[in-house]
């Protein structure tokens, strides 16, 4: 994959509408391979964010038009691009494929200048804020290779979008629209709808209860911190699909409860829990960062982390991320670092003979 | 809690009855707090491995037995143990809080020698192997300090207990039994049962949809490859709480489906979803804050993590939590400082005088 980045890109200079975590995480990918970048939002504080973060700059008429945004503001957006940039290509990154398909049909726009994509990647955390330019490292890019009435998307454009698709670290995958569709519904929509189901029983819990939480119910409930707006739009514009998944747990759980009123075993529903996990394929998902950790008990008390960034820095160490856990009336708190392997190695053998209690990395 | 792992222990020698992933965790953490540990398995694999890996010795009438078994395998275990040892006092750390002390009460055992305690804390995988001495770093450990009948615990045996778990790292809470039973019928049991029906969909799916399979659905199906004998009974044997949840659960569920079959909007159950996560308490225990995060776009160098970490120090400015997005070949990064409002406030201010690129917080 570094080899083929150092290759020159096919286009010089991308729009790309929508400044959100999608957009922005591609806008600084793009930058970073030498490719101009304007980044725009009809949010004026989202674009402003972006366009700092990005270096974005005002562009006229660029080659391609990235169009990252919900479902329902692609059709207006795609007429309004190509009203003022006629002769741009364009690609969308939502996460259904058969209506953005059906609106471009619709549209004056040529079929075949329009590359439907998905990224397989997000963050429950939305908002230029939370992007990053490696968010695509190894992840599933799916691509519908021609139109519904499976008319080729332009040779061009699919060389722009696999060439983007590549260079962003992604795994381009060639999927029909239907396909996909019915992919989603299985690994991401059914997974969403259950874990904000999961996670609105919690609205009823009494607080003791609440404070056994783990990092099971953290997992599973993970998800369930992503935005309504986006989700309902996501969720229903492939209830076709969502729907027949969604009746087949409803079956499986009354078996379950019926399982419990009777006394029976539940080994069977666990047992079937641990087949399906074991299917997941594990390559395609976020191995792209492999960081060691090394947790640092401090005493909470104000000017441990400077104390302990600074001798991060006086070895040269890079932080790569960090995390900080503690909680009034505690006396001690946990700072997590995520560091290269070596950085690790260096810094855990500093902090160890300053003095620091530095436990085993992990 | 540096500090406190200094004190010397309450009790010299334990008999961890039951090898797995718990009873050898807390053999490997006792043992590095200088207890005298040995480690029994009816399993002669099982025990023969953590032997070796806690260095046990062993031990004639331990002063303290810890039964880290299955809750169907406790009773027989106790009654064996007592037989053996009657001067022992007894600490189980089953999954169900009610069923154990039930037992006791049948048995020749004092009652007021048995403390049952729940450490909230476990992993995927069992096993000797699997063990580790910092499992229950940070982890809530809930006790029972007095029998179903109200009896409080022999005050030495509570002594013992909350000795051992605060030097094991955990964080002790008291609770009454069925409050136990029903906090983790929430917070545990039906994230199980879920996360294992969910995955069990996956048995149906085809090879092209699972490998779009992406974090979210390897996040909500962790814990489905936990173990079926075990989580069957912990499940049955906490039925009673657990099935109004289920019920509820596959009401909500019913209600989900005609909401799509209706072509009505589904944001209310995802705006539920994020209620309920947002409820889940931070690491510690104790409800999740809520911060104030200011966005703060760097140079991605060195050093600029300590400079601005210094002028927060400079400030008197207190930072919860901290995080960094970058990657290589991005030539921004962003800082995400979380921090109460007031100090976001006066930082914010602070900082944009100074010259760094501070966004508008959120």
């Amino acid at each position: 994959m570094a080899d083929f980045s150092e290759q020159t890109p096919p286009f010089k200079s991308v729009r790309i509408v929508g400044s959100g975590l999608i957009g922005t995480s591609i806008g600084l990918a793009l930058v970073s391979r030498g490719v101009e970048v304007e980044m725009v939002d009809v949010d004026p504080r989202a674009q402003g964010l972006a366009r700092d973060l990005v270096k974005s700059r005002v562009l006229t008429d660029p080659e391609l038009t990235v169009l990252a945004l919900p479902t329902s503001a692609l059709s207006g957006a795609l007429e309004e691009q190509f009203s003022i940039n006629p002769g741009s290509k364009f690609i969308d990154i939502g996460s259904v494929k058969t209506k953005p398909l059906l609106d471009v049909s619709k549209s004056k726009v040529l079929r075949s200048n329009f590359l439907a994509t998905h990224p397989m990647a997000g963050r429950e955390v939305g908002g230029a804020e939370s992007a990053r330019a490696d968010l695509f490292q190894s992840r599933t890019w799916v691509y519908i290779p021609s139109d519904l009435a499976g008319t080729p998307v332009d040779p061009d454009l699919l060389k722009s979008g696999i060439w983007m698709i590549k260079a962003l670290g992604g795994v381009p995958v060639a999927m029909q629209a239907d396909e996909h569709d019915r992919a989603v519904a299985l690994v991401s929509h059914l997974p969403q709808a259950l874990a904000s189901l999961l996670a609105g029983q919690l609205i009823s819990g009494d607080p003791t209860s609440l404070a056994l939480a783990g990092a099971g119910l953290r997992d599973t409930t993970r998800i369930a911190a992503s935005n309504p707006a986006l989700w309902d739009e996501i969720l229903t514009s492939n209830s076709q699909e969502l729907l027949p998944l969604l009746i087949n747990l409803q079956s499986d759980l009354s078996a379950l409860i019926s399982a419990f009123k009777s006394g029976e075993s539940v080994a069977k529903f666990i047992e079937d829990g641990n087949q399906g996990r074991a299917l997941i394929p594990g390559k395609h998902g976020g191995v792209a960062r492999e960081y060691t950790y090394l947790p640092v008990v401090i005493e909470d008390k104000p000017g441990q982390l400077a104390a302990l960034v600074s001798e991060c820095a006086a070895v040269n160490v890079n932080i790569e991320d960090l995390s900080i856990e503690h909680s009034p009336g505690q006396f001690t708190g946990l700072i997590t670092l995520a560091l290269s392997e070596n950085d690790a190695q260096i810094l855990s053998t500093h902090l160890i003979g300053s003095g620091w209690n530095v436990h085993a990395p992990r």
